[in-house]
Formats: C-alpha cells, sequence, structure tokens
C-alpha cells in the first residue's frame, strides 16, 4: 500500500480525534478525585484563625502561600493566590498596565505604540492576549536554551517595549527549559522602559515526567542585581488538580505586589479560599505534592512515548521534532509544509492547531511548525492521529 | 446616669464591635455547610455531557444558567457564570468599556470625560470602582421609590454619561425596593450615548427577610421597548451559600452578551464549573433555593429587629432610619452630625462604616448618613453596639 493508499483509507475511517489542546486526560483528572472528600460539613474551615467561608484575606491563605512559595521560588508574602485561571491574571496584569501603567509608569493606552517581545515557537493564548490589546508582537528566535537574549538585549533599548513572554521549563510550545546562563541575563536586564516586565508564565512548573529539569531561580538572581521589579512570576493548579477549578497565583517583589493589590483591593472582594482550603489539605506538604505530580508524570511518559516512538519509526530524516521531559506538547517541524499537514489531518478528522498558532498573528513565516497536543487522548486514538500525521507529511513531503 | 455618664462607661468597657460590612454571620455560614457534602470522588462529574472537572464551557453549566434564569428574569442563554465575585464582573465591565468600548463604541479611554450617574445614598464599592478609573461621579437623588428619574433623564442627554448605578432591591444602603414605575421608566430610557449602560446590581435578588418585596423585571419591560441593550443585571450567591466561595453571573442582551465573550474567551480559560455543579446539585430547583434563603431571613430579621427596636426605644424624634424588609443594611439619618457620632463610636471601639462613605467620593454634603450592617455580630454585640451608636447620637443631637 503506497502513502496515497493509505492517507484514503484514513480518509474514510471517520475519525474525530482532536489532538489540539493541552488538556488533561479523565485518567489524570481522576487522580485528583480524592481532593474532593477533604472537605464536608463537619470540617474546620479556620485556616490561621481566618474563617475561610467568609470574606477577606485578599492575598490568599498563608498556608496555601507558604505551600507554593518553593514551587516559584519567591516568598509566600510575595504571592498573590488568585482565582481559577493563570492566563486571567496575565490579562488583567496587561489590561491594568495598559489603564493605570505600571507601579507610577505612564498608562500604556496614553502610549502611541506598545510593543511586546515573543520568543517563537510560542503559546498562543499569549499572543491572543496581545493582538486583543493592540500591542505589536516581535518575535524572537528561540532556541534550545531558552529565547536568544542578545536579541532581546538589542529590542529593549527601545523604550516602547514594555514586556516579554516566557514559559520557561517544558516550554509551551518546544518543550525546552531555559539554562541557567539564559536565565541569569534575563534577570539582569536593564531595559529602557522602567515599567518594562517579564512575564515569567511557569505554567509547568512541577510538571515533570519522570526527573525534574531544574530552573534556576529568576527571583533570586534579579534580586541579586537589585532587578527584582522586572519580572511576575505565574503558576497555576489547572494541571495538577482540576482546569477550571484550580487555583492560580502571581509571585512578584514588593513593589509589584503592592502596585497589583492597590488595584485588587478595588476590583474583587477577594478569591475562593475554601478551594485554597481544599488543596492545602489535599497536598498537605511539597513532598506529597511532587509525590501527586510524579502519577501525572507516569500518564503522560506513556502518552509522549507513543507520540516519539511513532514519529521516530516513521519520520526519521523527513522531520525535526523536540524531545520534551515534562509539559504537555511535542513540537513538529516539518519544513515548508505545515499548513498543508494540517489541512491533511483535517481531512482525515484529525484536528491539529491551525498551522501558524505558535506565531504572532498565526503567521509562521517558515510555514514549519506544528504543535502536538497528546495529553487528552486514550493511547489508541494517540497512536491513530499520531499515525494519521505521518502519513500526511510524507504526503507532502517533497 | 446622664448621657455623657453613659458614654464615659461605654469607652471604658474596652469593646472591640465592628458594624461596617455586610458579612454573613457564622451562623449564617453554617446553613450552607450541607452543600460541602454534595461532591465526593464518587460523585458523577458531567453537566450536559460536559467533564465540570476539565477546561471548556467559557458561559457556564446550562444546569445552572437554567436556576438563575428565573431569579434574575433573564432567558439563560442570555446569562454567563463568572467567577467568585459580582464586583469583579462590574469592574472588568468597567475595564472592557474603558479599552475596547462597548459593542463596537469608542474606547471610553480615548474620551476626555466619562460620567456616570450615582443614586446616593449608594454603595461604597461601586462608588470606589468609578474613582479608581477616573470616572465623574454624579449624585442623584434616591428617594422611597428608588432614584429620582427626572433627574437622570436631564442628565443621560449628555453622550459623556456612560452609566447608572443601580441596587434595585433591598438597596445598599437605604434598603429600599424600585418601584414598578421606576423601574418601567428607568427600561425606557434614552440616553444620548448609545454605550451608556444601567448596571443593575441585584446583589439581594432573594434576600427577604420573610415576605418577599416584588421587584419589575427591568429585563422584560427594556425588551418591550426594544431597549434590551441598556442593562446589564448582575447578582451572585455571595450571600446565598459563601462569600468569596460562591458563584456570580451576568445576564445581559444578546448584543451584550456577545460583546462581552468575545472578550472573555481572551481572558480566560472559563470559570469553576465544579463549584457550579457543587451549587445545583445542592438547590436543585429554584424552590429549594428559596427555602434556603428563608433560613438566612428569619436570622437576618432577628438582627434588623434588635436594630429597629433599640433605635426606636432611644432615637424617635432624633434621628430616622429604614425599615428594610430585606438586604444587609439599615440607613440611619442624623441630620449634620454623622461624622462626629461615627467618631464618638470608634471612641467606644465600635467601628462603623467612614461617615461619607454612602456618596460619591465619601463626602456627604449633609453629613447625615451613617449605615448599619448588623448581620456579622452577635445578638449581644449587635445590642451593645447599637446602644453604643444611640448614645453617640444623644451626645451630639443638638
Amino acid at each position: 500500500m503506497n502513502i496515497k493508499e493509505e492517507f484514503e483509507l484514513y480518509k474514510n475511517k471517520g475519525l474525530h480525534i482532536d489532538l489540539s489542546r493541552g488538556r488533561p486526560s479523565k485518567e489524570q483528572l481522576d487522580l485528583s478525585l480524592p481532593m474532593m472528600d477533604i472537605l464536608s460539613s463537619s470540617s474546620d474551615y479556620l485556616s490561621n484563625g481566618i474563617d475561610t467561608r467568609n470574606y477577606g484575606c485578599l492575598e490568599g491563605l498563608k498556608e496555601c502561600r507558604d505551600l507554593f512559595s518553593p514551587i516559584i521560588g519567591v516568598p509566600s508574602n510575595n504571592i498573590i493566590i488568585m482565582g481559577n485561571s493563570s492566563i486571567n491574571i496575565m490579562y488583567d496584569q496587561i489590561s491594568r498596565s495598559m489603564l493605570f501603567g505600571v507601579c507610577g509608569s505612564t498608562p500604556w493606552s496614553k502610549i502611541e505604540k506598545i510593543k511586546w517581545l515573543c520568543p517563537v515557537p510560542g503559546y498562543d493564548r499569549h499572543f491572543a492576549i496581545l493582538e486583543h490589546f493592540g500591542i505589536e508582537m516581535i518575535p524572537i528566535h528561540m532556541n534550545e536554551n531558552g529565547p536568544d537574549v542578545d536579541e532581546v538585549e538589542k529590542y529593549i533599548s527601545d523604550e516602547s517595549v514594555k514586556g516579554l513572554w516566557c514559559v520557561p521549563k517544558y516550554s509551551n510550545p518546544s518543550g525546552i527549559t531555559y539554562s541557567d546562563e539564559v536565565v541569569k541575563r534575563l534577570a539582569g536586564l536593564s531595559p529602557k522602559a522602567k515599567d518594562f516586565r517579564i512575564y515569567w508564565d511557569y505554567a509547568y512548573a512541577i510538571h515533570d515526567f519522570n526527573k525534574e529539569e531544574k530552573l534556576l531561580n529568576i527571583y533570586e538572581e534579579a534580586k541579586k542585581n537589585n532587578n527584582e521589579d522586572i519580572v511576575y512570576i505565574f503558576t497555576s493548579t489547572s494541571k495538577v488538580t482540576f482546569p477550571g477549578s484550580g487555583i492560580s497565583l502571581i509571585g512578584a517583589s514588593d513593589n509589584n505586589i503592592n502596585d497589583i493589590k492597590s488595584h485588587l483591593t478595588i476590583q474583587t472582594i477577594g478569591y475562593d479560599k475554601i478551594n485554597q482550603l481544599r488543596h492545602i489539605r489535599f497536598f498537605k506538604t511539597i513532598d506529597e505534592l511532587k509525590k501527586h505530580m510524579k502519577k501525572h508524570g507516569e500518564i503522560l511518559k506513556r502518552k509522549f512515548d507513543i507520540v516519539e516512538s511513532i514519529l521516530s519509526r516513521n519520520l526519521s530524516g523527513l522531520a525535526k521534532w523536540s524531545h520534551p521531559k515534562g509539559g504537555y506538547f511535542v513540537l513538529l517541524e516539518v519544513k515548508g509544509i505545515a499548513s498543508q499537514v494540517v489541512e491533511r489531518c483535517k481531512e482525515c478528522g484529525v484536528a491539529l492547531t491551525a498551522a501558524g498558532a505558535t506565531h504572532p498573528y498565526h503567521k509562521d513565516p517558515s510555514n514549519s511548525y506544528i504543535r502536538i497536543a497528546p495529553s487528552s487522548l486514550s493511547d489508541e486514538d494517540l497512536k491513530t492521529a499520531m499515525e494519521v500525521l505521518c502519513v500526511a507529511v510524507k504526503m507532502e513531503h517533497k
């Protein structure tokens, strides 16, 4: 059977498989079900003397901040626990900067042009936020150690450049973790704009498949340079407990946290402390939390091994792909034919993120990158989807 | 014992009683504890085929929208269930309007002056949001049927007037419910600014002490005039289940909901559906929900009866106050001496909301209004606080 015949065979199978989003699988969601037994009508709802069932405690429970402090590497007094979505925190932070500026700077909405540095390939939701706010995106080349810091340094001499997206560990979508040297250089950046911030989306802080890939603590490094205002650190438990029903948080310097709180106190009556309590009582310690993540890692490793084995069996020499040790994505590089491959897969009922989604304005000038998100599929569907993808690449490969 | 001696007696008691915020009491919080037994590790987490534990369903569970639809009087397809704080929805809605405009209008941040109509006495958090955004507040006289609509109609011929705050039922702080005629006239407003909106903060939609005080459905009334874009309706379960761990929602016209969703889809991955499910399964039907509210009402009535009886025993002829049939506040009117009374209370260790808090920019030109929030106190503390307040009024009364 030649490739064309194989393709036709898949096309006629009536498949409906979605390989596009980094959603946890049912098997992973089940891991956190015991958390739903943690609180009941007879539980003690006090945390450090605070009745978690009532108003108050804008910054979040101390116990909760203490639990996440070693994970993001920021003192618990410099953490605010927020709602269920870290993307929401990032969006709000940019929205706030547009209207009110950053720590007293000119509101960005009053500046004619605001620009932002976007390592590519990158995360489509990050780019969508900037596009929404009309912020000009400047692509920065990513290599296997992180973004090209020489390029970053060049651009930040421009005062209209106000931010840099980073997914520093198991980067979305390339899966790499920034090297110590890259983190050190980013922590030492000296931008023209005093309201320039690194948005450190530490989404996969503890999302290792088995062995932990260490990331240098950017907050500590920045502190050494008296530069700690330069970074906001975000994370959430969306892929630890339940997406949409987890908790999210920001860690930052005193100046930044005070700036944020001055807005938050007007914006909200506070966040869901019962859910914070549920998380604290479920995990108890960081060791327990890491044990829990090991179970996620095992499930994910099985999926990523399927991807790796099917890609290497079929596409060696035809394409390149990443070999992440954690996170949710594999990046496939098929020079010049990404959109065609995605279209071929669609014809067979296999949905992939649109080609270009990894780039600002949905435009990958090389038309080469495809993000693979294997987590949500059954092993069987994943195998089928990957076989389809490989057939599609072979079809289009010149 | 004369008043001065009585005052000194209280002053030396070392009291610490907070009569300032509308927080539910522990007794009220306990009413919702059974909700914490509703979901466990063995529960079914599907709602209309949606796994509530995963991403998706930005607008919120249909079952949840269906439950709240008759409460706010808006079809469930015109509702979005959001996070834990309705103030957060209102803030975000104004923030969005500043940056992006309303349904395609000019962003308010690009307009030199934005003004807002503020019925007074009103809710301090509403005013704080406007002050934060630099929106000019225009006080509108409140009478016992709602805001003075003649005044409202006069001001909305000015295109820079973009909004009107309303707490239409058991108004914060005066406790009144808008009359049918006021609701009808508001629903028929024809403002110069096409992006003018009534912010209908329906915080106390089902918060009756015993008998329900009916409020006309503004959405239906506006629809009759083909004017349904004029109103956003907000509510939350902060004072139904748990403050900070409830759900909140917005109801609005198709145009408004589509406008909001176009931003939300960028801002967040969605809201906490497990908590939505917990609420649905706990209440099941609107009748069950109303039964639950009856229990709140009984507790609150007991508190408000204490306030009424101590005020009428001490201050008849010296002051006026409201006699609400629901909600969380009593408004005390002490002509020209409000700040002095609050200060006297403070000397005795009884905290009240600052005089002026009921007015824009914290300035009550008549220095007459004091908001009393009795809900959170024990009966005993409440009695003491009210006695202190009465002594303070008598001290300052000329």
